[in-house]
């Protein structure tokens, strides 16, 4: 019996509702809404996993993922991604559907996105708490007052608060760090709360990422948590120390096709095409993309990060091992590879198979078409306006 | 007129079909057999392009992709990765239907390979000729003739020669690096044939990789050329010189989506599920991901590298521009990003848009099914062999 035979994303069901129940109950514990990250699995059946932790409002990072999610029986979405002025129509029709709610960062976007609305839609402000990607400074208040004013003079607005992303918890050295720049972020918006709530007295604070939401304790004055990689983790949250080992849920499972013992070095039937090439960096200061787990005598062993996969073509890998370690490989083995990044990985192979043998599929291959429509303008670059 | 709304991989086919025939009028003016690598673009529509310039047998990296373009009617394809003994009922299947040739690196796939095929196929073996990721040296006579001694064992076998893929010229640090690592390579795949040619008369050297076929004159004693991506070519190519900036094929579209001016940075919606996270070093020593292209008063213009795609997560892209450059640049812009890696770029996103306005499809999405049978077992690590 036999059933991989090629790289395959083997995910533990019962790990990741492990890991939904632990983050449900801690939102719970602390008052705060559950808002989980549906950018991380991807899948419509995955999904389903979180209702009965009491979940119906989810987090996704683009239109398309909204309208797949939509369409599968979520109702209550926060595209949490700078509004894409492009995609109107598109989310002028999902927002006669469902409860949906845009994030606006500047000022251009809102303006252009009140002449085109024609749904309700709500609205939240995107901070930037240091994480320096997308968002407003908290004290930037003539900017954030400036796109409130914008979003107060249209009706199909409704303006639910400020959210922000504290991925520089993910630069962070150590967990003190983590606990730093998350308390430095729930100050920044509990001062923008404290600004406003006597205008909008029920203006929600939202913070995001999987470090602090799996870390940090105090979330006094936030409102909603939007984690999203903690259903699998990996082993970048292991490094932080979000979680334990036995807390990942994803692994991709590879055929061993070569050895080389001159280098003591194992290459697999499983590439760029398949695992995400973000990396951690490993003892000896070198790029770790995954760590390895081999079956000896039909028990699983977790390899030291002494043998890891470290490099990376389209469709190899290969794992540098140490000469011990090396005899435990041979060609036509399966072994299984834990991801440095479980959501690019899964992004990659759009489907999992379960332990229990359930083959489930992501959103990638449910759209036909990636654009509105399939004509095509003689300028590509020209964009109506 | 509005046809783009999202990151949208646009393809030129007019750059694609020059690119084509430059190859395939090189391979002919001296000799070789011009067996195209098909795993840069995973299409069977782009496939057919490749018709008109002569090509009837093609490369490909996995069974999968073997599958995809048997179907698509090409019916002589080397698989150019190593044997996975694992896929070996699909091996058989399709060795059934056309010409299949598969890579032996080692003798433990072959002696596996040996008991479990049913069908006629031909064997290259893999030599390293420097890259040092599969293959065995040219050197170790010893090893190859033991692998030689099973195929000649088994009819089911017929030995086609000796293929390498010199992947090691994307490492060179010029062109006259590529030059002396091609011919050294030739040199060594030379002395193989001149070993073996008295009991296998027609054996063929095969090499592969865009570098060396791009740039290199000396071909002589090879038989066949495996190149892939001189199709769509892309910065690490332009670096390495094997390509100008005009034949580079492929663009990803991207929407602007905020500017943030006390960093110079501008954001698109476009992140590491659109592009490679494969990078070439820029000229301040990081990492770029991508060049950019607007479109101002509708020409488009080159940015140089002062101004590239730096920082990537999963939907957001982040552009450091120069102070002059970043007026350039508006919310709700379409602009192009031209890849560091074509090829990853192309499997992120599994279909592409003709500057002609024609949509096509990868393999990425025909499959239902990523392993052989829909069954799993009690271990999963366990295969049968």
């Amino acid at each position: 019996m036999m059933s991989i035979v090629r790289p395959t994303l083997l995910l533990d069901k019962e790990i990741c509702l492990r890991n939904i129940a632990a983050m449900a109950e801690k939102a719970k514990s602390k008052d705060l809404i559950f808002r989980p990250h549906f950018k991380t699995h991807q899948s419509a059946v995955i999904g389903e996993w979180f209702r009965e932790f009491g979940v119906t409002a989810i987090t996704v990072s683009s239109v398309r993922m909204a309208q797949y999610f939509a369409k599968n029986g979520w109702d209550d979405i926060t595209i949490a991604f700078p509004a894409n002025i492009l995609e109107v129509d598109e989310i002028n029709a999902l927002a006669k559907q469902i409860k949906l709610n845009l994030l606006i960062e500047n000022l251009e976007s809102v303006e252009m996105l009140t002449k085109k609305i024609k749904s309700s839609v709500g609205i939240f402000i995107e901070i930037d708490t240091g994480h320096n990607r997308t968002g407003i400074a908290s004290s930037k208040y003539f900017g954030i007052n400036t796109m409130l004013d914008v979003i107060r003079a249209n009706k199909k607005f409704s303006f639910k608060g400020f959210l922000s992303h504290t991925g520089h918890t993910y630069l962070a050295q150590s967990k003190h760090d983590i606990y730093n720049r998350h308390f430095d972020a729930v100050l920044k918006m509990k001062a923008l709360k404290n600004y406003y709530k006597r205008e909008f007295p029920d203006l929600i604070l939202s913070l995001g990422d999987t470090p602090s939401a799996s870390l940090c304790e105090n979330f006094s004055g936030i409102d909603e948590i939007r984690p999203g990689n903690f259903i699998f983790f990996d082993l970048m949250q292991y490094q932080l120390g979000s979680c334990n080992f036995e807390d990942i849920a994803l692994r991709l499972v590879c055929p061993v096709i070569g050895k080389h013992g001159s280098r003591s070095e194992v290459v697999i039937y499983g590439g760029a095409a398949h695992i995400s090439k973000d990396a951690i960096i490993n003892i000896d200061g070198k790029r770790l993309y995954g760590q390895v787990v081999i079956n000896r005598d039909g028990e699983k062993i977790l390899l030291d990060e002494r043998n890891y996969l470290y490099k990376l073509s389209q469709e190899h890998g290969v794992i540098r091992t140490t000469i011990q370690a090396f005899n435990n490989f041979n060609v036509g083995d399966l072994i299984e590879i834990i991801p440095a990044h479980s959501c690019l990985t899964a992004n990659l192979m759009g489907s999992y198979l379960t332990t229990e043998g359930e083959r489930i599929k992501m959103m990638n291959c449910d759209f036909d078409d990636q654009s509105s429509n399939g004509s095509s303008s003689s300028n590509l670059l020209t964009a109506s306006r």
